[in-house]
């Protein structure tokens, strides 16, 4: 079974520079994290059009999960799960577990004094409002439910925007499913910095180094500035066992510091952890 | 003639959220703010398939830039000219001026004795290797040079991933070709704080104000604590003239704010600029 998975970030603050997409490395960062492989993350509008194409395009790379955040709230701009009905070929409907949650909420909003009617306009219904086949996912700190849907395999699950309300509902009902899915995996990353060498002469190393350890990716990212260059490299590794992918990065990180060594470089290591 | 762009970012960094995407946050906005519209950012990782890929498609959507970032330095996993080539249907060659860009870098280094050997490694003159029919633009900050192709009336732009690099040759070499491109566009926002009010009951008030004035988009996003709500609401334009652009986001501060006044919330501009 595939164990990829895709990001859709939907907003138009973020393709005009407003917002930076905290959302978009938290959501990579938590699924790399579980044991998948997270394929592309795509940013795009608030247009149901440009939601729809991307969820299509997704699918068509077949991946395990599609996750998208943004676009599930009150206002008109809130076009997700028109897209996603779009794109799958359905249509959207109330769906009355939905309305609870979203009723629910209100009424708890009205109890705490926020707010004096707890009356479903339409702009409060329209959060209840799912593509067909779809359940909503409780949301503990906000309003809008998350959504999540199968389609031919593919678990669609769609977040809120709100960083707070998508990492709540990503906790309490997608973690578990991406860890069943990941199965016995970690993930096991470390850097080093290397300082008193240029990318270009580590280039070679981190080739042979790559070779000898086919299960460890190595990345260098120069950091520093031109005065005091330093060269981070960032191991990783997935395995299904902490004792392999230990082993593995410790080899790594002995094999590349003698090499960074041999060539007057100097190697510290400033960051292990799975 | 189209005035949209499209940018994708390169890193597997990015997919496994180990990197914040700060790159695409910066190319957006200025993007942005020069008056062209970025339609969509894809996130792949390095990979020759996935960029060639991830660029054909951008390709597909005709507009009128393609800007990446990110896989042209000398490591292994710098792939994104592969990408660009292989997607272009093109070979990639050492370009004379390329080469003498990364080798009086190389040379720069010895003097000022960052170095030993400015010798031509095979990973060094790989960043003088460009997808035929591309040229060079100069990075005034580090080693790999921006590169520039046209294709089919589209213009691809591929720049470094190193955030000081980019910067440096947008600015000298690719927001000139943007402007013009763009021509006399201003881009104008402003963001106003509401208060004392729910979203789902500034919902509506968005609807009208934006049927009333269709030239301005409004977004509103949830921020504060669930003890102290309050909703930004940020306002954009693009026009011809700096005037318009101001009158309308004007218009709007105005019609939004007493909206809101109405409601029992309350409204503060908290920025505007162009």
């Amino acid at each position: 079974m595939s164990k990829s998975i895709e990001i859709i970030c939907v907003g138009t603050e973020l393709l005009i520079g407003k917002t930076m997409n905290t959302n978009g490395q938290w959501l990579a960062k938590c699924a790399t994290t579980l044991g998948l492989k997270v394929h592309r993350i795509t940013t795009v509008e608030d247009d149901i059009d440009e939601i729809s194409n991307a969820l299509q395009e997704a699918l068509q790379r077949n991946p395990r999960f599609i996750i998208s955040t943004g676009g599930l709230g009150p206002t008109f701009d809130d076009r997700t799960l028109e897209g996603v009905a779009k794109a799958l070929g359905v249509e959207l409907k109330v769906h009355d577990k939905a309305l609870k949650i979203v009723e629910d909420k209100y009424r708890e909003y009205v109890e705490e004094g926020r707010m004096e009617k707890a009356e479903l306009t339409p702009y409060r219904v329209k959060m209840a409002k799912l593509p067909e086949g779809a359940k909503p996912l409780f949301n503990s700190v906000g309003t809008a439910p998350g959504v999540i849907i199968e389609h031919e395999g593919v678990t669609i699950i769609a977040l809120p925007g709100v960083p707070s309300e998508m990492e709540a509902i990503f906790e309490d009902s997608v973690a578990p499913l991406l860890k069943e899915a990941a199965g016995n995996v970690v993930f096991f990353e470390a850097s080093l910095d290397a300082t008193g060498i240029m990318e270009s002469e580590v280039a070679p190393l981190i080739d042979q180094t790559m070779r000898d350890n086919p299960y460890v990716y190595i990345k260098s990212h120069p950091k520093g500035s031109e005065k005091f260059p330093r060269i981070e490299l960032h191991l990783s590794t997935t395995a299904e066992e902490p004792e392999t992918a230990k082993n593995r990065i410790g080899k790594v990180i002995i094999q590349i510091s003698e090499m960074v060594q041999t060539k007057g470089g100097k190697i510290k290591v400033f960051k292990a952890k799975s």
